[in-house]
């Protein structure tokens, strides 16, 4: 047990076009409002690391953890940045993970962020490209609606996935983003509203897909024997693993599943030593609503083919077996990419604090995340338990 | 001693302006040369790291780490990519110190890259300002020359650095890579020369300045005890210390020293048990030649001011007391930012391995490496040992 990294404060911004903030503000407020939560000093922190996809090109900054160390009077320490396309808050939270357990740190304040609003649509477009293969794909026009939009395709004709089933990861999240104040959209949106709204990628339509989005969350985490010293709630990292596959979707053996994130959620679940019934939360990367159904496969949630079909039967509800996407998911909480895989932390450990309010699932004790980069090249799984 | 992290393999590609080769090519030549310097299969390796400043913006691709793993033919395995702008190659090589102490990795392939060359070179400049303070500075023309400038203009007034030892480290620097077949200038330049070449940013010349480079560094590192069954001649990464300052250049107490340097390299030496008498080989940041100075005396080789005056007296040559920049450094080797850091610790290896050939240090036994992000918000120090 010793080998766990607690954490002991969360914090966020809420999600938006933040027009009014700049990258530097909001990423001061997610991290402020995480050690205010953990009650450290800033002296007690020794180290940042933050995960950012592409600031240099959507503002003009890079060298991101000197930033948030500089801008956070949090001295001369070390602060890292790293990325990993759109799972680059996880490769935070995985990169402070290591560092503790090297022995380097004691105690790190981890960041997520981007701001994304201050270009136009078509550069947003362009630059969310860098995640997948630029050379390959991107060049050819196959931006990530398009690839995604293949996927939907070619899920919908191997195994039946209808066009509703498509719509309801989206009607879902958006009805439990209702009830997170931290959320882009906080309203429900109806199954006939998502299912006739335009058509980007056929067979994805708008309301499928995650929103360009301003934001930025924080985690203050630190050495197991020392949570207790700050904090009466902390929770637990037990288990972060990382696996990758071909940066290109064409290269893949199938584009219906993601083995990088088979393969590091079995071996996330072996290292915590649970089952995946075993999960009270979920988090995973709906980006597009085919990648929600995809990976509630790949976790074992539902059979293969049938994610649509758990969809429908509720089962990933608030409230059904195995929740998915409380805070909203990427959908309706918003998907400032670096940000994401740390608001995804955010979200279970304060479902497992019991700190979720009106989206609380009862007695919530461990939680899974699943942070995809690109279409599947990168997967990084955390699983958090109290 | 088990707390050390041995280097198995070194390898680069020949730094330049590679128009026929792409980020993707170079970063596979440098790291398959390391491979098979190293020995190891690829089915060894359980991990990539690659440091990289701004490929999203250089090249349009971001996601290098996963890039890496896939060209590689590296399969699933984690791949990180880290960015601490100058100083990226620098944090690739402590992320893989990290991972491998935390007991997450065993055995890891580091990379560093940049390609700059295929951009114009007023966009290269305003991509290089991303490693400094975009709002504050490169917003209002302050480019990293005109920084610079001004710390060497200052120097010059508080020390009476005179213009010609502001020329001496590029004389030194070229001399030293006439012998070094991976550099870019591979040609030693006199001294009349650099100090009739244009002023770019009074008092700096464009021979004070690294220039423009495409170029890839790889490393393969592993826990010691596995060491041995791959290499007889593997080295050791004795100290891994890094250290931060504020972002801009304005907001520092003095701009004629770096306080991340100091403290970074005094952390490094402490943890490795060593004076700076004891080091044989020198890495440090030279970007501009004032950099060079700057490091000599905040390293401990000169006494503050004096930088110029220990150029003068021959001590950083090669066959000096303290050999700084054997390869050529940032000015004659070249300067592909996120290859900087990584090219660094390879130099380093040779030289400790006795593989340095006609630019070889006799006898050397330890190497420490000062890799600068920024003016110096970021500096990561490397002790090496045999």
């Amino acid at each position: 047990m010793s080998d766990r990294v607690a954490i002991i404060g969360v914090g966020m911004c809420k999600f938006g076009e933040l027009w009014e903030q700049s990258l530097r503000d909001i990423t001061l407020e997610a991290g402020m409002y995480a050690i205010f939560d953990s009650g450290v000093r800033g002296a007690d922190i020794d180290g940042v690391v933050i995960g950012n996809m592409s600031a240099g090109r959507f503002t003009g900054q890079e060298h991101l953890g000197a930033q948030a160390a500089d801008m956070g009077g949090l001295g001369d320490m070390p602060a890292y940045s790293v990325e990993a396309a759109c799972a680059s808050g996880g490769a935070a939270v995985r990169h402070a993970y290591m560092a503790i357990k090297s022995g380097e740190h004691d105690l790190m304040l981890v960041l997520g962020n981007e701001k994304m609003s201050d270009v136009n649509q078509s550069e947003a477009m362009n630059t969310i490209s860098v995640a997948a293969d630029w050379e390959y794909e991107g060049m050819f026009g196959a931006t990530f609606p398009a690839l995604y939009a293949m996927m939907a395709r070619r899920h919908m004709k191997e195994y039946g996935t209808t066009e509703e089933q498509l719509a309801l990861p989206t009607v879902k999240n958006h009805a439990n983003a209702e009830h997170n104040p931290w959320a882009q959209f906080q309203r429900a949106v109806p199954l006939g509203v998502v299912m006739k709204s335009g058509l980007i990628a056929d067979p994805l339509r708008v309301l499928h897909s995650a929103p360009v989005t301003d934001g930025a969350a924080g985690l203050v985490v630190c050495r197991e024997d020392l949570a207790k010293k700050y904090s009466d709630t902390p929770v637990y990292i037990e288990a972060s693993e990382q696996r990758g596959d071909t940066l290109a979707l064409h290269d893949r053996k199938s584009i219906t599943r993601m083995d990088a994130v088979i393969y590091s959620t079995k071996s996330a679940l072996k290292e915590a030593n649970l089952k995946v019934e075993d999960i009270d939360v979920f988090e995973l990367h709906d980006s597009f609503s085919i990648g929600e159904i995809i990976l509630t496969e790949d976790v074992g949630i539902a059979k293969k083919g049938e994610g649509g079909k758990a969809l429908e039967e509720g089962i990933t509800e608030i409230g059904g077996k195995f929740p998915v996407n409380t805070g909203g998911g990427l959908k309706a909480r918003g998907h400032p990419v670096g940000a994401t895989g740390v608001a995804q932390i955010v979200e279970l450990a304060l479902q497992l604090r019991g700190d979720a309010e009106k989206r609380q699932v009862d007695g919530a004790e461990k939680g899974l995340a699943v942070n995809i980069g690109g279409t599947g090249a990168t997967s990084i799984v955390h699983i958090i338990g109290r």
